[in-house]
């Protein structure tokens, strides 16, 4: 049986014209080749079946993220011409005082690196949509591992922020909606910390969140991810975070892999949800890892090993070159 | 006797690159070539004495600002060689998550406005001696009416947070001082609200903070300067915001300068502190009301009119052309 694909049939709509890293102007890094060059090496692999996510009507993300935001999101792409982005350029950090649509932009947004263009709520919706039906297939048991080819990532968005090139968390749209059948771990594998996940779920029983990567104190997102980072109330010791030194190579992931993996299995989840990076690998450009392309499999049969119907989402990985090759040999070995 | 002219000798050190306003580099509005044509037509003018600010010891403003965020600027500044700044690019929302140096460039700062530079903390830090200055020397009854000449600004310093130019608030500072002696009025006429002043002093009582500014749902700092905010505790009341339209001109601005002086009076202060910009006249770049430059000596005659001891402090103003002349014009009236 091939493994399903839910693609994302509107990715494309959102192209960031440019991220600001200390007041610097550079190119983006999460742009459509990344899709295509996944998709490309899945196709070449073999063993995947392609399927347009249907569409998701904009209430069901509301479940899970402020409406005001999710407004805010769609009302900002609704506004801007081809070419024209928003950007926050002020960042009010007193709660409800952002009258202005400038106050709002950075009330909404945690950073410079994620522009909001006109096909952006678009896309953001999109990947939404793969997610949530993703998380359908599981629930029906009508699949054990699906794989949701999107982009823009998610994991990073808030409650009520934007931020990290993530605008609406489909991982824990996916996790929310699976948790109403059975509890959820998710497995966090992007290399960088999957703040917005985290948030989402901190103070929930139902969902465990665990997640590899690189050290926060040097890597995006630097304000979360770290280890004394366990959850709270009802959550409390239900959120894992194992972060890696700048530099950690396949024989350092190890032991945070085994040690997630053990987590993951003590919870019991009925799901796995594995918001997926290839950013721990060694030529990403904005990671800091030192995965070799080889170890993909190796990864991806670890997690097999766990025997839990997998939804895996794409959200990270920045070295078009290689990223495809690694997302395949993943799920070759996962399904 | 001339108007004794406290100046910021060492304002030249800070030499921001640039700023970034939705994600676009434009080059700095905030020079030291603003001070230096100020100078020259206070000393065209005549009537001025200038004098170089003494030091200030870092201890003082530790007693306005979090000492945590002193020690940021401090070192942050040193730690910079000629050319390289520091601008946040990721702005951290939850408090006390700011362990490593890029959460806290994003925990310590609100915009994308203010890098700091290997010159920044020596120059605000010159700033805050000239206003701490201008404060003894009318606490001890030596003068009734002192200028400070210096950049970077000041009013838009937080706490703990530096935003708009401005690092250490040195009109508050100086109010602060000053409220030793005697209940103090803070008169911002610079024309954009000045957010740090007020939330400083948004709980006491013996501090009145009234502003007349551009209305923030279209002007910069967008999230504070509402007509709605009051004060809190013992301060409500005591805080007054007269936003006007943006194109207001000298008709529109009288009835609210009426009503800032109604309010300044009332609370019989012993003294006045004045963050003042030049920002609100015609030519400015980055302000938006519809000054004159003959406005100005009628807004110092109005002023003077208070009869109170006064601090004026240089905030912003951004049309090197002009400005000198209104500065000039308004202490001329003042004096």
């Amino acid at each position: 049986m091939p493994v399903r694909v839910i693609c994302n049939p509107v990715h494309a709509a959102h192209v960031p014209p440019h991220e600001v890293d200390n007041g610097v102007v550079v190119p983006p890094w999460e742009v459509p080749a990344r899709y295509d060059a996944i998709r490309a090496a899945l196709a070449a692999r073999g063993g995947f079946a392609f399927e347009d996510a249907p569409q998701l009507a904009e209430d069901v993300v509301c479940g899970l993220h402020d409406p005001g935001y999710v407004a805010y999101l769609r009302d900002t792409s609704a506004a801007l011409a081809a070419g024209e982005w928003v950007m926050p350029s002020v960042f009010p950090f007193a709660p409800g005082a952002a009258r202005g649509e400038k106050a709002r932009r950075g009330t909404y947004c945690f950073d410079t690196f994620t522009a909001i263009t006109a096909g952006t709520f678009a896309a953001a919706l999109g990947g939404a949509a793969a997610a949530y039906r993703g998380a359908e297939l599981l629930a029906s048991e009508a699949e054990r591992t699906v794989y949701a080819l999107t982009r823009p990532p998610g994991h990073h968005a808030e409650h009520a922020r934007c931020g990290g090139y993530s605008f609406l968390n489909s991982a824990a749209l996916a996790a929310a909606a699976l948790s109403a059948h059975g509890p959820v771990a998710v497995l966090d594998l992007d290399v960088h910390h999957g703040n917005g996940t985290q948030h989402l779920f901190y103070a929930r029983a139902d969902v465990l969140t665990v997640s590899i990567h690189g050290d926060p104190a040097g890597l995006f997102p630097y304000f979360s991810g770290f280890a004394d980072e366990t959850g709270t109330g009802a959550g409390l010791g239900l959120n894992v975070n194992l972060p890696l030194p700048l530099g950690t190579d396949e024989a350092g992931y190890r032991p945070a892999l085994a040690a997630a993996l053990g987590r993951v299995a003590a919870f019991r989840p009925a799901f796995l949800v594995v918001p997926f990076g290839t950013d721990a690998h060694e030529a990403d450009p904005i990671g800091g890892l030192c995965l070799p392309t080889g170890f993909y499999a190796e990864l991806g049969a670890a997690v097999r090993a766990l025997g839990l119907p997998a939804l895996v989402l794409q959200e990270g990985g920045y070295d078009v070159a290689t990223m495809g090759e690694c997302v395949a040999a993943f799920l070759g070995a996962l399904a």
